[in-house]
């Protein structure tokens, strides 16, 4: 415990009674890590970090942040890492910058214009608000794409609902003939990307995409700048790329240095046609003059008139798309504290700096809530208290492009994470409303579950956010957590799960009545308008990521349970079931929750399960009791952080090599979604039996691992030798 | 067989082999209620009815009536009576006509006008269109709801959803006050008339009820006249009468002659406020200039902005409503075919005539169907081959007002129909799409089940109506018969269900796309142009009609299933538990799908279940090949008549008294939707645990009551004397 710093003048935690910034107190109770006689000292320790972060402090990393656009590779984007270096820094962080170079692009030109029955340019850019200084400042885009294909054409109009794989099976099933034409698809459903594939795969001449009242206007509430959500002009920008691998798209598996080998661009699989996003205005007025057929059921969206799934022989549109591509510096920013006795050991924190715009939301409201967050411990540190292992805190650049800045680092550390990494926590637009909400990977699920009780919910001080999550999220496989989300593709963390095999985190605060997701929209203004002027999400966010990190770091045994991998693996085996069903690839005939079809990795799951609940909770009560060596205690620290890497397949999965996590991966179809188990996954989505009896072999020598490691745990748990 | 009329010349049943008006052959062994060796005979004089039924017939029965707008007591509803006397005069069937006094109105003037923050009076009629000369009637009139309060108010505005009693209670919840203020609530989710109870419970000085466009305009698909869903002028009219009795407002109970003892007007609880439907047009300007805070989850609707739940201070509504209301003199008319055997024992038909417009679909469309039947039934009498029990085909008038014709009716005879009424079949709008269904009593089901293979599917004459409806809606309970619905209110059989205790049915062709329901576009052109030129729907449903009846009217057996009560009962009692589940009153830790509360009636549905059917198919047998003497059989018939009197209960529903059938009635709240085993249900939806145990009493008595009545039919089956 000689970490603590004993002599450090720390205050107690302190439970305000209600208001703004009131946090709970640490019960040392709940410290189940330590050592009963040092858990009284800790509790005071910890409880003094999770009252550092304040409304004024993550208000005021708001102001330095979100001042002005700041697209990766931009200008913004260089005055963006020099903040942040200077933020860490101040916090008491060794920071390091890390450069990469990566295949960025910016808008040039762009047009979509109704040709014939009448002629008539859509406006490509939203309304400048008077109450919204940020929606005006001059380094604001129009509405665009990065990585659309450069292009020109003028042609007829499909619409193709949200352009997903079934809704393209859709219209080749109505002899509704895509190939030619310019297709137009709502947002919503899978990521962007996918969208200009499968209009790319079925032949469209261009593709135009854009946010349905319904999914993201008035439909859902009241529109900005009276409420939050998307007004008639709002155009959601963001990457198309849908790579068989994440990072830089021209150095998949290295790190994007200046002099790294690069692949030739015309060889990387990025879009062919011209792609552009516009505004529910704008598409209402191409989709009035629409004339075809009505849509199939669930394909109407929320503008007032009867969905067509054609725009007959009279309309005729114009798209034309122009970006400059080049390869590109930016950088990623990383704080650290290092750990007093297993330096080595990483606990990793991150959320990007990168934006489309000023970036409130997405991501600095997660950004701000990780710097009170490194604030918070760089206080104990300041005062001679230092976490056991080291904490990073790192500002990724470029994630909007294809997760660059993580990627790259990720790539370049593959190593010491595989070996080391402890856990990553990815905070992007973290705090988002009142809400809470956490997504990990099943080992750091019983961490964040012990820590969150210390939380105060938000605007609700007077329970803790775990009470109020547990109360409207409950679990029935864990009886006394919350249910947590899986995590899919989409941010940060995707490198270090699918790269590396380090298990991976999120918390969030969400459920604000709005989004200015990759719009102008998304300014300092709107997020005080819509999620608050309080804080308060930012708040709860900050202190829960603190106290995660803090266990994570401070604890004296290693606080990831590999064992909850069983009764996980046993969930998402009845959830493939019923996927399976559904396809008809599982018989119906068993009511069981489990198809007999995966009994045998059932079995595993369930047995590994018991065994590794046993030994755990056997390791817990000695460590409590100071029952264990050092040297044992370190042996099993090492072991529980390697378990994880039981997942990792060096050959990655089918046909992207890239994701080597046999847990978790993104959605092979839309990229967004969790695909969990992703190897019997993928045999199910084929509704091939031989795939997965060879997933299932794959997963029986998983578990195989895992279990020689609980045994290996136990063995070292029983060692006497102090 | 006498009745069969053997010297007649009869053509046999001709399957054609496909195309406009095919039907199938009827297959002798599907005559079960038939003694074996006159299966074939009967099988020849059934087809020859079914081939009967025209699209020509069809057509010309709609252009006669369809031809003019013919509201209950107005000029163009007394040239309705007319052609239909006519009409069933040449059919050949004994018509009477049954004249009635009932209490109606009809609109004088109204007015919808924004009068803050600007002044401007919207229009409460729909466009007249060219293709559409129905539309353009001068007998149309205005949008206006039956029995609104006159009145003429100024007040702010409240958006209530669908005015439904939960949505009064979230508008309490969140503070709103309704008090004075004008609520306007769309269509759907209740009867309009409890819109208009509900808004007068909360103190609204009026109501707009308008039809919103995701209910049934464009959200739903292209709209009139380029398709058949409701464009923005349409107005959906009707009544608003919620009384806890059906018929004449005036003379509960009794029949509404000329000189019958009527109620004071002032006395019945008839709407207080004045109501006035819209369309959705209307409903736009007035929501766009509403600026209070957004509405809760669900309350959105297909117009063009996020709806708001108050008006807010700047706006203000005038709603003026100015009706005449008088006793006015209609009628029913009635066509008999005589019975020859049991001419006593009537099985009946009946679809209104009256219309808010002029009726193509609401009610003509159904009418058209049962004139053919009709003619098909009276073809055969013609040739000497009459039924042997009597066959009532009842144009009903009225109806719109709340069911007046035939519950008048139904008053009028309703001991002779509680002795000898067989069945009664309801063809109200049953003609509108090639999507079979059909809905019954359970003791009608087995009969329904046993014809329809008879009929040719619309549009796809090479399988059974019977066949295209089980493969789309298979059912659970009986493996061998599609889900039948169960029949709630809103039509004339409640009259026969409820006061009478007669089992009832219906058979349906829906699923065209659209609706013209109580607009002045519910004309020959829109029919023609949305349900179909070539008359599929009306004729697959005229021949399912007509082969129902038949088999009701022609069988030796009366063909009705007691023991289904058993089965079906058990059914209900599933759904009443989830329902008792999801109030609370139900404990959640049975995982039994009947509740153990509830396990006394099921017990006792499923003895009697088990007993009826070994009875009834010992019965059958025994009919089939010819053992029961002419007495038994005719024993039996009584006895299976009067089984579905064991539901009738005289003292009636608490609180409803008129209504006294205890296996189904409508839903107290909504009007419109089936409450089955309602003393079960009413005890339910009060939460209370005594009313649900002395329900339960009184179903046990009515098992007990069957039960002793299938004994007693096994006594008489197995009585040797013939």
């Amino acid at each position: 415990m000689r970490s603590f710093g004993s002599g450090a003048a720390v205050c107690a935690a302190v439970a305000c009674a209600a208001g703004a910034g009131a946090q709970l107190a640490v019960d040392p109770a709940t410290l189940v890590e330590w050592p009963a006689p040092a858990r009284a000292e800790a509790a005071r320790i910890l409880g003094s970090a999770l009252v550092r972060p304040s409304a004024a402090g993550l208000r005021a990393s708001h102001d330095l942040l979100g001042s002005e656009p700041h697209i990766a590779g931009t200008p913004g984007d260089a005055r963006t890492v020099e903040r942040l270096e200077k933020i860490f820094a101040e916090a008491g962080l060794d920071v390091k910058r890390h450069d990469w170079w990566g295949y960025l692009c910016l808008p040039a030109s762009a047009a979509v214009e109704i040709v014939e029955p009448e002629r008539k340019a859509l406006v490509l850019k939203e309304n400048i608000l008077t109450d919204d200084p940020g929606s005006g400042d001059p380094a604001q885009t129009p509405g665009w794409n990065a990585y659309s294909a450069d292009g020109d054409v003028t042609a007829r109009l499909v619409y193709a609902n949200y352009a997903t794989r079934p809704d393209f099976e859709k219209l080749a099933s109505l002899g509704v003939d895509v190939k030619g034409a310019i297709v137009i698809a709502r947002y919503g459903g899978n990521a962007r990307g996918y969208k200009a594939k499968f209009a790319e795969a079925a032949g469209a001449a261009g593709l135009i995409i854009y946010t349905d009242p319904a999914d993201g206007g008035y439909v859902k509430g009241l529109v900005y700048p009276e409420g939050g959500y998307a007004n008639d002009t709002c155009i959601e920008r963001g990457s198309l790329i849908t790579l068989p691998y994440a990072g830089d798209p021209l150095t998949p598996g290295v790190e994007a240095t200046k002099d790294a080998q690069r692949l030739d661009p015309a060889t990387v699989a990025l879009p062919k046609i011209p792609v552009q996003p516009i505004g529910y205005g704008a598409a209402l007025e191409i989709m009035k003059r629409m004339t075809g057929a009505a849509v199939p059921a669930g394909w109407q969206g929320g503008l007032p008139l009867p969905y067509r799934v054609t725009g007959g022989d009279a309309l005729k549109l114009r798209l034309m798309v122009k970006q400059e591509r080049a390869v590109k510096p930016s950088a990623n920013v990383i704080g650290m504290l290092r750990g007093a006795e297993r330096p080595d050991q990483l606990v990793i924190l991150g959320c990007h700096h990168d934006a489309w715009n000023c970036g409130a939301a997405d991501p600095l409201c997660g950004q701000i809530a990780m710097i009170e967050a490194a604030r918070a411990l760089g206080a104990l540190a300041k005062e001679g208290v230092r976490p056991k292992r080291t904490v990073l805190f790192c500002a990724w650049g470029g994630e909007e492009y294809g997760l660059i800045g993580s990627t790259e680092w990720v790539e370049a550390n593959r190593e010491m994470l595989s070996k080391s990494g402890v856990a990553y926590m990815n905070l992007d637009m973290a705090s988002m409303g009142a809400e809470f909400s956490a997504a990990a990977s099943p080992s750091v699920r019983r961490a964040i579950a012990a820590s969150l009780p210390w939380v105060a919910q938000a605007r609700a001080p007077e329970k803790s956010a775990f009470e109020a999550w547990r109360a409207k999220s409950p679990d029935d496989v864990f009886a006394d957590r919350p249910k947590f989300g899986d995590m899919g593709g989409g941010s940060d963390h995707v490198g270090f799960l699918c790269y590396a095999g380090v298990p991976v985190c999120g918390v969030h605060g969400g459920g604000a009545p709005g989004t200015s997701y990759h719009s102008t929209y998304d300014t300092l203004a709107w997020y005080r308008k819509v999620v608050g002027e309080d804080y308060e999400s930012a708040l709860m966010v900050s202190r829960a990521a603190t106290a995660v990190a803090a266990r994570l770091a401070f604890a004296p045994l290693v606080p990831l349970a590999p064992e909850d991998y069983g009764p996980e693996t046993r969930r998402q085996l009845a959830g493939l079931t019923a996927r399976g069903r559904e396809l008809g690839v599982f018989s119906k005939e068993s009511t069981r929750d489990v198809a007999p079809e995966l009994a045998r990795v059932e079995g595993a799951a369930v047995e590994f399960g018991a065994r590794g609940r046993e030994v755990m909770e056997r390791v817990r009560k000695r460590a409590a009791a100071g029952e264990l060596s050092a040297g044992s205690l370190e042996a099993i620290n090492d072991l529980l952080v390697k378990a994880d890497r039981a997942w990792y397949e060096p050959r990655g999965l089918p046909g992207r090599e890239w994701y080597c996590n046999l847990y978790g991966s993104p959605d092979r179809d839309s990229g967004y979604a969790a695909w969990m188990l992703p190897l019997l996954r993928e045999a199910i989505e084929r509704k091939e039996r031989r795939p997965i009896e060879s997933a299932e072999d794959r997963y029986l020598r998983v578990f195989a691992e895992l279990t020689a490691l609980v045994d290996e745990i136990d063995a070292r748990a029983s060692d006497m030798s102090r």
